[in-house]
């Protein structure tokens, strides 16, 4: 076989998960909880699968569970999104993403994507035959931020998506109205899509508002928003997400969805539905998160870490430059190693390589995991 | 946008499941059961949940999983595929053979494909770039067979894969020593890949044996075997198979399968294994299934309709040329609305549009909805 995706080898996720359990280190490298989700989750899902729903369900996904997705994006995001025409639950959101792209991006098609970047979305753009063309997010002390006149730049009569993700994976970033002004400019006029990566939707903190471009509707109806039940519900194991977008595009998204996956998990999707009902969950989570983070970042003011800013999602980007001259892998192998803490170089983010030294922690961890990692990082 | 697959609509399958369910018909179209799965499967998949295998499984499938699903393999089929490097988990089999081509098919590469056709093949072929070849099997009262000299004259030095399926949906049909030698004899000395779907694997009937490509080193060392575990264990909305393949070839299914769906739902995982200890549940298949194909088949003797051996999977052909002139879509159309009972028209599995006069039932149903149905097809 010639192989279609020659750069692609084993995730850095894998890399360092095994590395942290081969050498016992405490792992804040995959982003996981180490806790259970709850338990009445467990028990929708299993009321289900005695009721017998466990055959195929429809293609696009069990209609109560779409219509929660639909009634919950309009609360909290302002924007109707039709359950039958517009949402479609997925297979996770890498599977969302590829779907996304696989769909609406042709032979030749270029994709602006803004490093640091997911791992999943240039290999779907190869897959589609699309041109990946990078734009750097710009980093100093105040954090990481989107250079829009560099996006702006890169624009040419190919390009046929932009990718964005708010909350932003790795950096903990999170959009602005300003930044998405700034997106709105660039693609007015023009036949540009969007893919809005949200999986990190119920994780902002500090009060700050999600912009997800449901709230936008001249951004919404060109944009495949794409979203997860695994972050939001502690079960980043069951594969359950959704895509929002457009009638239109949802056409189309179906098309290679329906031959993709064909379908997802009945009593899972039923079971979420039913879990659904109950907004605390996700209402609660930003506190919940917050408090994590603001346990971790005050125990890191006690290292020699500098702190980068954790506006949203479960992950803390920190500069090392002051504990070690290592590149970014290297010193993550080092802090696995000889430190006992996993954490995920920031540089395994670009496809154009570049040191920053950085390194990213995921702090969705039991109190006591953060503790013990933190007691072990006071070394330092 | 502009399509991606433009011959793509609602497939056949949700377009006749709707149907049936305003006409209040019995559906004996979509392939599906109408039982419940083993209430120590959902006991399994519970306790799995409340152990608290959550998170991410590893991306190629849990090992105890793979572990479980070689044994199988190796104990039925006398090949061992490592578990390591040979067997991927994947979101049921679409997912699978859509991610066996994406990985393997490059544009302009030419995939021969045997009608009639399973509905996801021709679209995994023309994501991928590549150029479906069609090879229609011929029929008579004997059932369908595989013309393997035309199929031999198909190939061209674009050739890149064979797509086989096997039992056969929607046909019956099982491949037998012959069949597998004639595939042998084609692509020795060449490259030519083998797609064989075999999930139907446990639904061979009368003492025949499943000729899983696995059975041939010769074929299997080129060969991608697709399952599904939804079939075998009443759990079709379950989406879980997995595809075994070549330590090389796996790694490229890996490279896709890993930005399609990434991994696969991690408690359903544990709750197959633990659940495939025991092989009385697939052992038992064939026998379960014979029993409903003779009900059914008796039943149907006292019909107009013309039987075609169903010598595996859950599905009954029939000729109706006895009883309407009707298209084959019309007929099914008719018989819902008018007789109350669903079908499938053959013809759809075409895409070189073709009429034989021909439908298929599906007889995974309860006893009492078999005898329902016969009861209103005894009117005609
Ligand atoms: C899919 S494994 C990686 C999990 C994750 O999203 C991350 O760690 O960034
Ligand atoms: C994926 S829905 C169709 C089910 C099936 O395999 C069939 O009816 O042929």
């Amino acid at each position: 076989i010639v192989t279609k995706l020659p750069n692609v080898g084993t995730t850095i996720f894998t890399v360092m998960s095994a590395l942290a359990s081969e050498k016992g280190a405490v792992n804040l490298g995959q982003g996981f909880p180490d806790f259970n989700c709850d338990p009445s989750l467990v028990q929708a899902v299993t009321n289900a699968m005695q009721d017998g729903l466990n055959q195929y369900p429809p293609m696009a996904g069990v209609q109560v569970l779409r219509e929660a997705i639909a009634d919950k994006v309009e609360k909290l995001y302002g924007h109707h999104y039709d359950p039958l025409t517009e949402i479609t639950v997925t297979a996770g959101a890498t599977q969302g993403i590829l779907t996304s792209v696989l769909c609406a991006v042709h032979a030749g098609d270029e994709v602006i994507v803004i490093e640091p970047v997911y791992d999943c979305y240039v290999p779907a753009i190869e897959l589609a035959g699309g041109i990946p063309v990078f734009v750097q997010m710009t980093v100093d002390q105040r954090g990481y931020s989107i250079p829009w006149d560099k996006v702006k730049a890169a624009v040419t009569p190919k390009t046929h998506m932009i990718m964005v993700n708010t909350p932003h994976n790795p950096t903990g970033t999170v959009m602005k109205a300003a930044d998405v002004a700034a997106l709105a400019d660039i693609v007015r006029g023009t036949d540009i899509l969007i893919l809005s990566d949200e999986v990190y939707e119920h994780m902002v903190y500090d009060g700050a508002p999600h912009e997800s471009l449901a709230r936008h509707p001249e951004l919404a109806q060109r944009t495949f928003i794409n979203s997860s039940f695994g972050k939001t519900y502690h079960v980043t194991g069951w594969k359950v997400g959704f895509v929002a977008a457009p009638a239109a595009m949802t056409a189309e998204f179906r098309k290679v969805h329906q031959f993709n996956v064909f379908t997802v998990n009945t009593p899972v999707q039923y079971g979420l539905a039913a879990y659904m009902k109950d907004p605390a969950p996700y209402l609660d989570l930003p506190a919940f998160y917050q408090k994590k983070r603001d346990l971790f970042r005050d125990g890191l003011k006690n290292t020699r870490f500098e702190l980068l800013p954790s506006e949203g999602t479960y992950f803390q980007c920190v500069k090392y430059g002051a504990i070690s001259d290592l590149s970014e892998a290297e010193f993550c192998k080092w802090l696995t190693t000889e430190i006992g803490v996993a954490a995920i170089p920031v540089s395994a983010f670009y496809n154009t390589p570049k040191e920053s030294g950085i390194v990213r922690f995921c702090y969705a961890k039991k109190d006591e995991t953060l503790r013990l990692a933190l007691d072990r990082l006071a070394k330092l």
